[in-house]
């Protein structure tokens, strides 16, 4: 029984520094920024497929810049379990969020192949391109292609140099044939399910002195564009009392909605981006523009807070003669984990650390849109401080192993149980 | 007395086309944007370097991109008397900012030309090359260069692709010769005075019914960058209660500026441009920078305008724990015009439309740089609604050809005086 335990261990090491050297894959030459289809995303690719190969898996690239990496089963016929997140960051990141869910899967598949476990059906790792909606406003643009959910209307969303989302997609692809999007990969039936390891983000795992945990659910997440106009004019002959000033009526929202979501229980509400179009010092800006973000555990009550909020900021618009239209970018109702998946999850969970704690994840994940394909699950990582897109996020090498063990437990249980 | 009226009816409607045609050079397809050094600026000076040529002004482009078209006069000795503007813009810009003030003299110099009137001094027109603060946050730097007052430390400041001034001067220069501030063209003894042609920017003379004004002074005016700081965190997982939000601070202080501006008459207060660093739609804002403008007729209630704001941005900081910090970039003191060529303007502007109005500019002008090389005046122009910075900008045909008399009717003027 020694030699398990040390392989696992040295295995966890392993994950540990290729997520180090993963976070100095960057666009940016002091922090880690990583955007859809980037120079540093190409990198991270090559990086990454290069360890999807040791590890023994066919390993291809979708046109959306998705890494794919697959084993097949021995048995005929089998079916597909799916393990992944994404390889894209926040600007300015930390290391884990995103690609703690590709490489240790990885690690997790090359532990397997060592004790020479058969599995009954064929695995993939998804390093999906783009979750976090940082180059264009539409998030999940990874596994929305992988399931064949992306929408001929999101090729026409724009970089901030103005680029479409599809001269993008063409412009990598590079053989001068016109972008479409693809159908699913896979057909529901053919896949078994879906599991996705996350740090937390937050910071309900270390106050419960716990390396994992199982997440129930994933909250109701809206997110859009608020533009407000007025109208510009010179800032020094333009007298306060006849200014349509559109960024003083954004301010008034972005309080507004603070105060709102601090008077609602489980509700937050981030206005994330703002910025003023054509704005410079000396002109009083005509038009703002600023991204809403609201989440709520209950699909109702993040309806309802984006119906108020909205009411809010027409009624600060029509007090101040301005207009203002919302673009919806994202309505994501609240997503329920597979409970089958995440009770076996569960039992490899307690297996480990004696107690498996439920949690309901407030941050979204591409477990949301692969819902929408088969049966997911997600295990979650203590992270130091409940701080994540921030450069000082961190989960521990001796959590970073729990998790391991979790994931080789479970996908040893799932062969169990799918041979039967 | 036929002729010379029908001369000048004809010049006007050659000077309202050419404000047309240099409308139409822009960096951007739909609207006017013309930025220092810019490639539509590169055009810009070719376009009215010709037309000066054609005025019989010797051209010459300075290493920062200032126009100079000059005429000497017969008279040996002769000081010279200066007459300008900016050819930069805003973004979607109106066609008279700054264009006005470097055409106006163009034709007004070829109509005494073609009226063989030999000037007693000679004359500089005078394109600045940048005095909107569109592309570098520093404003007046044609004016500066011109008169000697660019710092090397001015050259440091960066564009919003990140390259500093000096490297954008060398490139233009493209001679491979490193960039100094150069000295001043003129000593100030040689100079005999500045005037300025400007629209209003403003609604005084359009409540009048007057086509010119003659200005009497030009507002204080401070301008700087104000950054909140906070802590970046996950938009779906920080409870509202633990965030420390640099927007929601700025968001606060907008509003305050807005609301102690409306109380305090004659002072104006900005916030022009606002922008989250490393920021996006599910990231909590850890870092916002805002642009603050602050203008007033006295030097006293500007200044004490600006530490009361800047206090109000310390105690909406510390309440919500973030820090911030002020960085000025601008600081300019009330300048009058000078008596003695603003009283000969008068006379110019009461011998065409009657009566004389006195108005304080509230917008800044390059004529606040020009100040410290010699004495300045400057005519301001009635345009629509008062509104500027904005495609909607307008002077009429027949506003033109009154600034137009006024300004051929003053040079004669100058020339006797000068003569005598």
């Amino acid at each position: 029984m020694r030699a398990k335990p040390d392989a696992l261990t040295q295995a966890a090491a392993l994950l540990a520094r290729r997520l180090d050297q993963l976070g100095r894959v960057s666009d940016e030459p002091d922090r880690l920024t990583r955007t859809f289809l980037s120079p540093a995303m190409e990198r991270a690719n090559a990086l990454v497929g290069g360890w999807m190969k040791e590890a023994g898996l066919a390993v291809r690239e979708d046109e959306t810049g998705n890494l794919i990496g697959r084993a097949e089963s021995a048995r005929s016929g089998a079916r597909t379990f799916l393990l992944g997140s994404h390889l894209d960051t926040v600007r300015n990141a930390g290391r884990f969020d995103g690609p703690l869910g590709v490489l240790l899967p990885i690690v997790a598949l090359a532990e397997l192949r060592r004790r020479g476990v058969a599995l009954p059906f064929a695995v993939e790792v998804l390093g999906f391109s783009e979750e976090e909606a940082v180059r264009f406003s539409g998030a999940y643009l990874g596994s929305k292609a992988y399931t064949g959910r992306l929408r001929v209307g999101d090729l026409d969303l724009r970089d901030a140099r103005g680029n479409t989302l599809r001269a993008v997609i063409e412009a990598h692809t590079g053989t001068g044939k016109k972008f479409a999007p693809p159908a699913r990969v896979h057909a529901p039936r053919d896949v078994l399910g879906y599991l996705e390891v996350h740090i937390e983000q937050g910071p309900v795992l270390e106050s419960e002195k716990l390396p994992v945990g199982v997440v129930s659910a994933i909250a109701c997440q809206i997110r859009g564009r608020l533009t407000f106009r007025g109208k510009a004019g010179h800032a020094g002959t333009t007298p306060m009392r006849l200014r349509r000033d559109a960024l003083a009526g954004a301010a008034e929202f972005v309080l507004a909605a603070e105060a709102f979501a601090r008077r609602q229980p489980q509700l937050v509400a981030t206005v994330g981006t703002i910025s003023v179009v054509a704005g410079a010092a000396n002109v009083i800006p005509g038009e703002t523009v600023l991204s809403l973000d609201v989440r709520h555990p209950l699909d109702a009550k993040c309806h309802e807070a984006r119906t108020r909020l909205l009411a809010l900021a027409r009624r600060i618009a029509r007090r101040r003669g301005l207009t203002v239209r919302w673009q919806p970018t994202m309505d994501h109702r609240a997503v329920a984990c597979a409970p089958r998946l995440t009770s076996l999850l569960a039992q490899s969970v307690r297996a480990m650390q004696g107690r498996s704690l439920a949690l309901v994840s407030g941050a979204g994940h591409d477990a949301v849109v692969m819902s929408t394909l088969t049966p997911v699950a997600m295990l979650f990582v203590r992270c130091r401080g409940g701080l994540s897109h921030h450069p000082d996020e961190y989960a521990s090498p001796a959590d970073l192993e729990t998790a391991l063990r979790v994931v080789v437990d479970f996908l040893e249980r799932l062969a169990k149980r799918t041979e039967t």
